[in-house]
């Protein structure tokens, strides 16, 4: 009998995050003030964010410990199982061996948390009592609001307004966690206003609600930080815990991943999977590929361009070297909505930029089908984002097969998707499309970047 | 520290079901056969069921053997992790230790699969092709489809349209894994034409899905077979791998519990986590109580009567023993929707009688307020069904707070709640009701039993 799933006794959890920026062949290149274009410094970061999280963000050290609190949290949920796809194997009748590590079984039903958590803490323990942030499909606004609650804090969430009205299932796990959710744009912010100013029936926007979210913390500053749940290096920082708890749960199986696959938006749980195989990689000199999956939809590593960019649409964040798309690029509305980012996290950006990983961009049919031979041979119902995964793994089964050679594929199952059944009722319809940009599309957007510096 | 999670390593997933009847002080009466009211026979039950079902229906062995085909799906998700509630505690100021086992880590979301998959299995190993069923709100029918697709039979569903119209995700869940799902009364069955001849708008009811399920199986004797998830012998049999996976982690945990509680529709995650600790309870003389938890507004166990009874509102099962409030009982419709049963099966119900376990009910509102608590302290947003087992081990906790006493109480967690989060803003919103059905109204249904027999 083949063992099913891996899962690490509570007391082998790994107790320090992994910092990828000590092993880069090259560090990235500085955020910049957005002003003064300056490397942005602790105290450029400090207004908008904790402390402590604005030292993790700039911070060289290799290891750094999760608090006994933080702990205490990731013990509800963590460790979280890996699992050999023995169904998915078999239908595919692939000489491969795959494995996902499952990170849907939080009580958010994603890897939002492993974040969460920790971004709760610090501002809890520097005297903050109310978090706001931005949230489009949901995902991060519930992790949040889960994760606010176990220090007492007051989570404000702003909730673009389609899928607000769209989504809402997310809103309602929001407000049982005892969060507030509010459709952006509000009346509540000068931005928000100027919005609805413009078009009482506007619909929202990722950068619209990260204004607000920012806009109302900076309005409090005594008690008020924001948070955000990607891109940042000290998001990605967080999500190493996947990846340590990937790398015993390995050698349980007694298996080394040849690859190692993710899906990426911001980059949060591609770098939690990643890093900690990279550092294998670069330190052990393990021969691992890694490989981020976006949407072909919103191709930034495949067809973006690397160079300064915000990290939001209006200009708020620091200036972050990225593969960008360009802060004004719209992504088709793919059900896969925490994938339509317009640019990848530095330390991604950087590793893309020396070759150290590799990038493939799929189509929404595909990743979908995928998903469903997987909810259809695994049991699991993953989520849209996840399923770019999938079908990276799949691609990488069959070439094994014509190959006839026994690879080892990882890849991060980073959600459920038991409330995203809508996606999967529109492939079933054949109603799903696959929305390729052009290259004037993509050259419009990106070619504004040089106007910023 | 303490610890917060115990997971058996899955090579110590118990491989045997436990069949309470072997070691109750009485045993059941027989089924009769509604027709002849004589006891129902094997050859009865083999024509609507599979017929390893029915012997398992009928068997009086003290343990089953799960075969290795279901213990293999069993492992997608079992064994399933005993969580101490330190959350919950914390937030009671209780001496109590609470525990309880987490039956939603499954892809279902509840229980339900630990009897589907057997179910499917011993279908599919007889030859059978096609299983039709009938689901309320959802959970039954979602776990046979993800069951039968694992031995590749088709499902087909018959949804109760009002929660067909009313709850898409989990049709959307059914669709996923390959089944059909029908909002009943459908045309294709006599009994639905006849329904809807009577009235074109009708809803639907359980009673009336059943119907379709059943007449529609009996349609294609060599093919198709009827599917059942809960109140029968049998598919109590297959969920007590809860328990039994209990009682090994409650060792873990070097604890026993002084009581066990569980919410009770037909019976099913009751008797799953009750059986075997009742077995401690009759063979090794531990003074373990044991409670199910209803729904003030479907009090069957307090304030129903003992009498043979169908299980369904048509008259197509055998004649049960139970604990009953009439099939023609229409109970209010709280969100609990798998509470909402007229009866409890023949093994619960002769245990009550013989006082061997305690019967509480609880209105809803103080069910989902528990709900909201445990959210909000543990993390996981549980099933409006579960929050029945959560408000009675709160009122354990609360009691030993009073008494000073260091009880260690156990529920069972059936459920997650993350596609019925209605219940929680209809709860937030403050328009939950808590409807107590009059002494008129409970006599009504029960005395028309006299006449069956």
């Amino acid at each position: 009998m083949k063992r099913k799933k891996f899962i690490l006794p509570e007391g082998q959890m790994p107790t320090r995050w992994y910092n990828m920026v000590a092993d880069m062949p090259h560090a990235p290149r500085p955020y910049l003030n957005a002003r003064t274009h300056k490397p942005t410094t602790m105290a450029d970061l400090s207004i908008i964010l904790a402390e402590e999280l604005a030292r993790q963000e700039l911070s060289t050290e290799r290891y750094i410990e999760i608090p006994e609190e933080v702990q205490q949290i990731y013990r509800i949920w963590r460790p979280a199982p890996l699992v050999r796809a023995t169904g998915l194997e078999k239908a595919l009748d692939t000489p491969a061996k795959i494995f996902f590590k499952n990170e849907g079984v939080s009580p958010v039903g994603s890897h939002k948390p492993n974040s969460a958590v920790p971004q709760a803490y610090y501002n809890h323990k520097q005297g903050i009592r109310r978090l706001t942030t931005e949230t489009g499909a949901g995902q991060w606004g519930s992790a949040l609001a889960f994760a606010g609650r176990h220090f007492g804090l007051d989570v404000e969430v702003y909730m673009v307004r389609v899928s607000y009205d769209q989504k809402p299932y997310r809103r309602l796990m929001m407000n049982t966690w005892g969060a507030q959710c509010f459709s952006s744009p509000t009346t509540k912010s000068e931005a928000g206003r100027a919005a609805l100013a413009r078009d009482p029936h506007c619909m929202g926007s990722l950068g619209l609600a990260i204004s607000e979210a920012v806009e109302m913390a900076l309005r409090e500053p005594d008690t008020t930080r924001y948070c955000l749940g990607s891109v940042m290096n000290h998001v990605l920082l967080h999500q190493t815990i996947t990846g340590e708890e990937a790398i015993l749960q390995m050698e349980m199986a007694d298996a080394e991943p040849d690859v190692v696959i993710g899906c990426i938006g911001g980059g949060s749980n591609f770098g939690g999977i990643a890093f900690p195989f990279l550092r294998k990689k670069f330190c052990e000199g393990k021969a691992i590929r890694v490989v981020a999956v976006e949407p072909e939809s919103c191709p930034k590593l495949t067809r973006g361009h690397f160079e300064y960019d915000y990290g939001d649409m209006s200009g708020y964040t620091p200036m972050i070297p990225m593969y960008t798309l360009g802060h004004e690029f719209q992504p088709s509305a793919i059900h896969a909505g925490g994938l339509r980012y317009h640019g990848a996290g530095a330390i991604i950006s950087q590793l893309l930029h020396d070759q150290a990983i590799e990038a493939v961009a799929v189509p929404q049919t595909e990743t979908m089908q995928a998903g469903i031979l997987f909810a259809r041979t695994e049991g699991i119902i993953p989520a849209p984002e996840s399923t770019h995964a999938i079908a990276a793994a799949i691609r990488e089964a069959e070439q094994a097969k014509r190959e006839g050679s026994e690879k080892t594929i990882l890849f991060n199952l980073s959600g459920h998707g038991t409330i995203d059944l809508y996606a999967y009722e529109q492939l079933l319809a054949g109603n799903l499309r696959d929305d390729r940009p052009t290259d004037e599309e993509i050259a419009r957007t990106v070619e504004r970047l040089e106007k910023l510096m």
